[in-house]
């Protein structure tokens, strides 16, 4: 049984509940993705008006530990994957950073034709047909992004045969090739297709990071472009 | 009346359609936020399939040209304000460098007393009262930001005087502070509150950008936290 809040202490009470609940999470007591008590709950267990347990939550759910579900409950966020901006990422690095285990789904690959983009970047100007992969990203097994990657057919003919269940950046350092900037890059905010949803294990229309690349490596010759659709809610990204 | 699409030419149709659509957005022949022909529409006037016009709308859609709203039709986008993702960030020139015009609300302006996270950056430790204010920014008059800013009150006390409708890098530097670095700063991505819906003038639930960043002069003396909810729809990052 939790003793009650103190309710003379200088600190205000909603203040002193963000900070139990706080506790409870990373304590594990509070598991995430499971539901937290509710309201009432609260009020008996913490001897607190309905007001401090609802400016508390709130607080809570601004902060990013908690969610609302309409018609569910409040539920504890899984931690977001903490990652660098910067116009060259590593998946890999940053969820081993997070002490998470990143995974990897390929879910097509084929020769396309290339659009006006592609053309420009990756063939300088000529039409012939371009190597396109598709991957789910994963971190401790949970979907996290949507990866597609255009490449040139000249000079990366390997990516449509090796093993792409793995570190796309340790791949192209061991056949030689160093992604090393962006021409271009850019992040947006989209809402998931029916089709984007599925693949990423949300709900269609759950907002998502939208992040396009054009990579090249120190002689400015084009490796790839990259089209990552991103789940929001596993995601932050830290500004330098 | 427009000719019809070149069934011959190496280009697919759908990338022709594409083109003929980003044209008439540029001449404004389809206006900005206004709804474009129907399916049957553009199939009888470029004389091509349902697919095509899919595969190109689809596409329009993927590069943020156009949106689709459940059962109203497809629109023509508003341009997004293009920003350099960097820690100390001025609205006002990424509206002037995309040709808008930048305005200023002030919501509310009040002292209040800090959150853990405001005693430690802003009042070293102490717990006295800070200033805070509440802005919509607005470019040619659509609501972009809600923006929240966290002063410490010594120091700062012009803050509850001045005329905050305006930029509030060039109020500060008029004072001689200048604000050069964030500690911390994260790119989050939430979904709009109620309230903060009805002051962005944009639907409940729908996504923004959340950003926290700690600003400081070049002395290290901390200047304000800012806490901002931004249109996903209307808003692009540029990483450099």
């Amino acid at each position: 049984m939790p003793r009650p809040l103190n309710s003379e202490s200088q600190k205000p009470l909603y203040q002193q509940l963000i900070e139990e609940v706080k506790r409870k999470i990373k304590s594990g007591e509070f598991t995430q993705g499971d539901k937290i008590p509710s309201e009432p709950e609260f009020m008996k267990t913490y001897e607190v008006s309905r007001i401090t347990v609802r400016k508390a939550i709130e607080e809570l759910v601004t902060e990013g530990y908690l969610t609302k579900k309409q018609g569910k409950g409040t539920f504890v966020n899984k931690p977001k994957i903490k990652r660098k901006i910067e116009n060259i990422m590593s998946f890999r690095n940053a969820c081993l950073a997070c002490n998470m285990e990143p995974g990897y789904k390929l879910i097509e690959r084929k020769l396309i034709k290339p659009s006006s983009d592609e053309i420009d970047f990756l063939n300088h100007g000529s039409n012939e047909k371009i190597i396109y992969t598709k991957r789910i990203l994963t971190a401790d097994g949970d979907p996290i992004m949507l990866e597609n990657n255009y490449f040139p057919l000249n000079g990366f003919e390997f990516m449509l045969n090796e093993n792409l269940e793995g570190s796309l950046y340790t791949l192209l350092k061991n056949k030689g090739i160093n992604p090393i900037h962006s021409e271009s890059c850019t992040l947006e905010l989209v809402s998931a297709t029916a089709f984007t949803a599925k693949l990423l294990n949300v709900p269609a229309g759950e907002p998502l990071f939208y992040m396009i690349a054009h990579i090249k490596d120190s002689k400015n010759n084009p490796i790839h472009i990259g089209r990552q659709y991103i789940v929001g809610s596993r995601y932050l990204f830290n500004i330098p």
